[in-house]
């Protein structure tokens, strides 16, 4: 007898009812991408070892799967190193190809070596999978989906008002309403830094700020003396803590503070620019609001930085980000594009539904109707039929096997299958179908036509 | 200056517009997948290693992808077996997962590892890339999507029967018409070798006859002799050189030559039995023919065995196949699940799409109209009418920057977006909009409803 099979940890099984939840969600985002002119690309699954190595800091790089050269490729193994306890260097020497670790850089890659195709500004979206040999835990896997839009080539803040409404459009359309996009400037904190004369300690002190929710303000001020950040430098930082009110509001309250900041200021006028237009043009469910501890990848953003909070109801934390970039393609030898993108997160925003139990209730894999099996003579009646549902759209099965009408119902019944047709030699002979309601218990006596209507 | 980036020979990018042709193929195939009853699951990209070593021969063992072991577990290197040139064995030292081969093997893991929650017969399909070390060449890449679809758990034949009508629903869909459904059936070739007194060499004969399309009869026949098979036998398997006519004239005469096979006559029962069903019900674009010399993966299949040929005006040969198999999931531990399915061929219907001119011109990834940029006031005027258009599904994008209207234009032109949205001061102030159609010039003053009846 041979053993159970498994996957590996971090890996899923999707079942049919997960894959049609998932395509919903992805078929959503996909949709609204569209509308607002981006246009899809795919990249390859896995890219040359150099094309990632060393993009995403030490840790990173350790978190990248490696492929194993195939054939005699393998005997290129460098022992020495692994005798030296130098694994880096022993695994590259048996590999010259590694698994997506996000899409960024691979987006990058593809724009550099495609830049005489492209028109830009550039609004490309990316959805496909990503593979991490992070540690598994609850919510966090091997393998998972990344939704990205990014716009490249120009640096009009009317981009960054357009990826708030398209946060907005899509969380409306999932059914999830009350999402708070927090958004913040790169040139915020750092005219913040320089107000307080840190300038020298930007990463320190944002770390620090990002952590307010966590270790509220008493802790992020510990933390900050601890960096030696100054009591002097505290004090001017207090009114920080105490914002409050609307994203306008917010912005008064800010630009007060970082009066004597040139970067400060320029940051003001670009969330404020982007608030105007917010107010003027609207949200239909979403919030948006200034969040000046929000620094996601401070030293990859230089402008916005985005994030988009679930719903208080669901305490999930983060269902997406972004935020504007100016040297994407820099690190393959292009220099001066910049762009702006957003991001979703499929497994998070899924949890968020899940708990909403905001899946519609057409989004499922099953079959509206089993065609019930009374034998091959019947069956050659109701195929046309069938034929014809399914040429309207209608999910519909025909039960295989001539079995027993218990078993053929307990199958559409632990199947969730809402509808039979019963179509036995009485009905062949009148030339009718009987519908049959799982669910009420109700029968109809049905010409094909009243079928197609009936189930639509 | 960095080196200009490239990808894993074999690999693929793929540009807006060849995403959205395959999106197209790919949602064609899925809606009528579901249509007709089966239900989408995903497995993991990886798996371990030793549920897909040992399943594909030989050769598909030395073209599965490994992955390398992450961080401490390369130091379980085998250098010994390096030392000693047995590379199988160091590679499988240094790896415990590797990349999906095809989707069949997933599959059969998936029904075994899930079977107490599965309701059978189980009627499942699978679009998934799948890796292969395979050489590159024309039309074999190493990435490569299957589209697969598959009943197990029930034995009747009129799943054969929908699995033929379900290729037609689809190359119709697609507006491939004339394309040929090729049926066999392995008890027919078992018979036939039965017959002849070969059935010991029944691998040969079949092997031989499957060539006779590339070799012709005397080629085949020279094979056979070469394999051992005799001149008498020969003669006797005269008649399937002549065979001709419909599939139910083909059957006639097969008949006769069977007559004295248990085995064959069960096939002849069998072809006669989906013949005559679809006879019945009919087809709309494709042909369905008898083809005696179709074996494909002959160890594999136990009744029915199917291909799909392009239509004749375009030379691509297969673009689908498929089959019954008896045993699907006992490599795994559980006995007696046979099934029978069939594959969509991604790559080559795309190229038989192309060939025949057969992408809908509405199959496009670029926006219908392109909102020209007048300024900020004139912007804030649009913005709302373009949500609206975005709401009636209309793909709208918005010129980013304050540019040269030359420039805009261009950017329309280069992106082959039909029409752009002229809003300047005069038309902000009138509260109208122009729409102007690239293609023919002409332009209409509009309101927002009009402006999306226009679009729609």
């Amino acid at each position: 007898m041979a053993q159970k099979p498994s996957i590996p940890k971090g890996t899923r099984d999707f079942s049919p009812n997960e894959v049609t939840k998932r395509q919903y969600i992805i078929a959503t985002i996909k949709k609204h991408f569209e509308h607002f002119g981006f246009q899809p690309i795919e990249t390859p699954s896995f890219e040359n070892l150099d094309t990632l190595m060393g993009k995403y800091g030490e840790e990173g790089d350790r978190l990248i799967f490696k492929i194993l050269n195939s054939g005699d490729k393998v005997k290129k193994a460098n022992i020495q190193a692994l005798e030296e306890n130098n694994l880096a260097l022993f695994s590259n020497s048996l590999s010259e190809k590694a698994l997506r670790y996000d899409l960024t850089v691979p987006f990058a890659r593809y724009v550099v070596q495609h830049q005489n195709e492209i028109d830009f500004p550039f609004r490309r979206y990316q959805i496909q999978p990503v593979w991490r040999a992070d540690n598994p835990q609850k919510g966090r896997f091997r393998e998972f989906y990344q939704c990205d839009a990014d716009v490249v080539g120009s640096k009009s803040l009317w981009q960054e008002v357009e990826l708030i409404q398209l946060y907005d459009a899509v969380f409306t359309d999932l059914k999830v309403e009350g999402v708070t996009i927090k958004v913040n400037n790169r040139k915020i904190l750092s005219g913040i830094a320089e107000v307080i004369g840190a300038k020298d300690k930007l990463i320190d002190f944002t770390v620090a700020l990002d952590k307010l929710d966590k270790i509220g303000e008493d802790g992020v001020k510990k933390e900050m003396l601890a960096k030696g950040i100054s009591e002097q430098a505290l004090e001017k930082v207090q009114p920080l803590f105490a914002f409050s009110g609307t994203f306008s509001e917010k912005i008064t309250q800010l630009s007060a503070l970082l009066e004597s900041s040139e970067e400060g200021r320029k940051g003001v006028e670009e969330l404020r620019f982007i608030c105007d237009a917010i107010d003027k043009i609207g949200l239909q469910s979403a919030v948006l609001n200034l969040d000046v501890t929000l620094a996601r990848g401070l030293n990859y953003y230089t402008g916005a930085i985005f994030e988009v909070a679930a719903p208080e109801t669901v305490k999930l934390g983060s269902i997406g980000g972004g935020g504007r970039y100016d040297d994407l393609t820099g690190i393959f030898g292009l220099k001066n594009v910049g762009g702006v993108g957003i991001s979703f997160g499929l497994d998070r925003i899924y949890l968020v539904l899940e708990e909403l139990n905001a899946f519609p209730e057409t989004v499922s894999s099953t079959s509206k109707v089993l065609f019930l099996n009374y034998g091959d003579d019947e069956i050659l009646y109701v195929l046309p039929a069938l034929k014809k549902l399914r040429e309207a759209g209608i999910k519909s099965e025909l039960y295989p096997d001539k079995a027993k009408m218990d078993k053929q119902y307990k199958y559409a019944d632990k199947k969730g299958i809402q509808y039979v047709v019963i179509a036995g030699e009485t009905e062949k002979n009148n030339n009718i179908f009987i519908l049959k309601n799982l669910v009420t218990g109700d029968q109809k006596q049905l010409t094909t036509a009243q079928l197609i209507s009936e189930l639509s």
